[in-house]
Parts: C-alpha cells; structure tokens; sequence
C-alpha cells in the first residue's frame, strides 16, 4: 500500500517493509524523514539509519529528479 | 547548483551545502544515496548520516510525492 497511519496518527508512505517516509512538526519546522523502522514488540520505531529533510532540502530533492532518474537509468 | 561533479567524477544532486543525492553502483546493485557530506582537507566525504535507497525504493518515493506534498503543505 502507497500509505498507512501509525500509531501516532502520522500518515506515512512506504518504502518497503521497514522503510517510510513520514512527515513531521519539530519545534515549529516541517521535516520529511525518509528512516528505517524496526520492530519491538508489535510496535514499528524509528531507526538510527535515514534523513531528516527540510522542506527546502525535499523541494531540491524534487528538482532533481530528472537529473536522478537520468543516472539511474545509465547505471542500470 | 543543481548538479555537480565530484572528485571519483560521480554526478550529485545539492539539496543543500552539506547533503547531496548521488547514484551509485555496488556490486551490480544501483543506490540513490541521500547523505550528507563533511569537508576534510578540502575533500567532501561521505557521512554516517543518509540512507541508500534501491531503485524500488526510489520509485516508490516518487509514487509518494503528491501525498507527501499534501502533508507538508497541512504541516507548514
């Protein structure tokens, strides 16, 4: 599925199993945090492993994607 | 920049002075790695923290845009 809903009731779209991006409120500054998860008792926490991004840095990101894709495609 | 060229001539994408988004292969398998980066000796290195997506991985955040978006424009 594109998206579920934790816990906390953040909406979150997956990866795969054990990765999501989930978008969130810290301190007044909206981050896209793009993290692995692991499980603990039933419960699916947040890793070490992943990146907070700023909205800029996620806006950059989406600039980028052609040039990404473009690469991609050259190395596959 | 949108782009840049570094020192194994690997092209990157700059979400920002210290994070950047490269594509790489290892052992046969393409990454798009969004990391950040720390200056040593005037040599940009990669840092501990980021995360490597497969180009499944990478095709399922893009599948995820406009969702993401939707949430970072009802955080902000």
């Amino acid at each position: 599925k594109a998206s579920a809903v934790d816990e906390d009731g953040t909406v979150v779209c997956e990866l795969s199993k054990n990765r999501r991006v989930t978008v969130r409120s810290f301190k007044g500054t909206v981050f896209v945090d793009i993290r692995e998860f692991y499980e603990k008792n039933d419960v699916w926490l947040p890793g070490k492993k992943g990146i907070s991004l700023t909205v800029d840095q996620w806006k950059a990101l989406k600039k980028g994607i052609a040039e990404i894709d473009r690469l991609v495609t050259e190395a596959t």
